[in-house]
């Protein structure tokens, strides 16, 4: 295993000139009606206030802004949904023609957004593995880019940009929970956290439903799975990135699993006591919470909420259905 | 009438110092999934990912930082329940007992968050009219600073920040809209938008339900109303005060009412398409166009979402009761 993460918190800062500042120093504030319920002090990155309502953007302006520096026409990559949306956005900006690829069954409000764009979007009958690898197959027969979420090290970069404006914060966090997915977020994020305040603990957060990557950390091996089962449709990966998980090895203290029950309940929560509406990848954390309220008692946690494209009507039957 | 209002740009710039910076330079995005609903370019200035949901800490960070310079220990203020809560905030923060007087008929939330951060609350039987003058007479009997929301130009200059945040931005905007009730917000925006980019139009939007302030602008002179009828809570004043209306007549292009059906379908255009919880005070703006939409039409539009405290059961009934 390497010693070092393919990160490189140099470029993470130079990457900050690359972003449209829309999108970065984004809200982070205590949400102190949060407390009593999950007893512990929580303040919320808030990474939905802006044009695409995810972090994604993050790292697409640095890939996109590269790819204009080299010249390149062209882009492609597969997507949950909040990446393409973003590339989209990024690509649109710099007059970088834009194909998306996505599961037809991904959330619709996301799909929408891609459309209205501007991006080609095509559409598989499967889930996001498929969508992964028809991407590429697009890209080498166009050759043209395709861009990686997790694995090309500019989305991890771009996401890493987050954890520069938390560890600049004051007071400093005991813990940071992190949605993991593929896992850019999450190294990203992490490696800053772990070079600059290497006392804060990093805690990743993945669905039963969806736990390869958490599954690789505990085994610090690749392991894949079959078929998702969340509604956490922005991290649910089945196969996981070798390169990746290396890197999660180096900057991640815990990867731990939460149930759907909890995902809803959070959602709930973030509603009812913090006004916010969030798709489910981005109430993994208040889950986690809501999973171990001892582990996490009394100590000052920040979430990052990284998206909120969710459908409404889904929204709505997931929030209220939810116990509390 | 005056040739210049109370407010002063100098002074506002100096007010960005006494605020946390947690209030300050909040997002500021366009909707593009907001466009073909409203059939104009609409931009978002966010002013609830903060520890009080509202845009009202700008001032009372201001008239906190005075009252601890003077040595003062205590304040009161009549509130419908944001100006309350943040001043409880402010105040907290700086050592000062603070008493907010409100009626017993404000939103639950906002009552409850008043309570948990620590602030003295009374209440009284009637509407906001009665809660100014109780809080007058506590003022007048323990000797204490009264904060009165609007007439105290600090009120109006700390929320006038936003107005800098406003004219700073690129590309300008074609016209701003800002939710009018006692006017802080609106004179205070108002100010630096006509001081700094005078092209841009100033529409205040106010309740039919409670429309003494714009009946006032229209008339140019002080109309008082008998009971309001709105869900529009954080602007449902009776009694428009004089000084504030010569400030808004000098700084407003128009001041318009519109329907509490509008103002519902407003929140929903809000949640179902940028995500956001708001309160019915901040959908004004977005009910605005909706009653007037070839007035907007093709023009680029901001749209200050000055608060998201609701009772989640009545936001629930609102917006989706709401036809869209």
């Amino acid at each position: 295993m390497r010693q070092s993460t393919r990160l490189d918190t140099d470029r993470i800062r130079a990457a900050r000139e690359a972003i449209d500042p829309i999108f970065l120093d984004t809200p982070l504030y205590r949400c102190e009606a949060l407390d009593p319920e999950l007893g512990c002090t929580v303040s919320i990155k808030l990474e939905t206030a802006n044009p695409v309502r995810s972090f994604k953007a993050r790292g697409t302006e640095v890939v996109a802004s590269q790819l204009v520096d080299r010249g390149e026409r062209a882009v492609v990559c597969a997507s949950a949904g909040n990446l393409g949306q973003a590339l989209a956005w990024s690509g649109r900006g710099r007059g970088l023609a834009v194909t998306v690829v996505a599961s037809r069954h991904a959330t619709a409000a996301k799909l929408d957004r891609i459309r209205a764009l501007g991006a080609r979007l095509e559409l598989v009958d499967g889930d996001h593995e498929l969508a992964r690898e028809r991407a590429a197959a697009i890209a080498e027969h166009e050759g043209i880019r395709l861009v990686e979420d997790s694995l090309d090290v500019e989305t991890c970069e771009g996401a890493a940009t987050i954890g520069l404006e938390l560890v600049e914060a004051l007071p400093s966090f005991d813990v940071v929970l992190i949605a993991l997915g593929g896992g850019a977020l999450a190294t990203g994020v992490g490696h800053v956290v772990k070079s600059c305040a290497p006392e804060t603990e990093v805690v990743c957060v993945q669905p039963q439903g969806a736990p390869a990557m958490t599954r690789s950390w505990h085994e610090r091996r690749v392991v894949t799975t079959g078929p998702t089962d969340t509604i956490a449709d922005g991290v649910a990966g089945r196969r996981p990135i070798l390169a990746i998980l290396d890197d999660l090895l180096l900057v991640a203290d815990d990867a731990v699993l939460v149930g759907e029950a909890s995902i809803k309940t959070g959602m709930r929560l973030l509603f009812d006591h913090a006004g916010l509406v969030v798709e489910p990848s981005a109430a993994l954390g208040i889950a986690a919470i809501l999973e171990d309220r001892d582990r996490f008692a009394g100590r000052h946690v920040v979430t990052i909420v990284c998206g909120s494209n969710v459908d409404t009507d889904a929204y709505r039957e997931w929030v209220y259905a939810a116990p509390v």
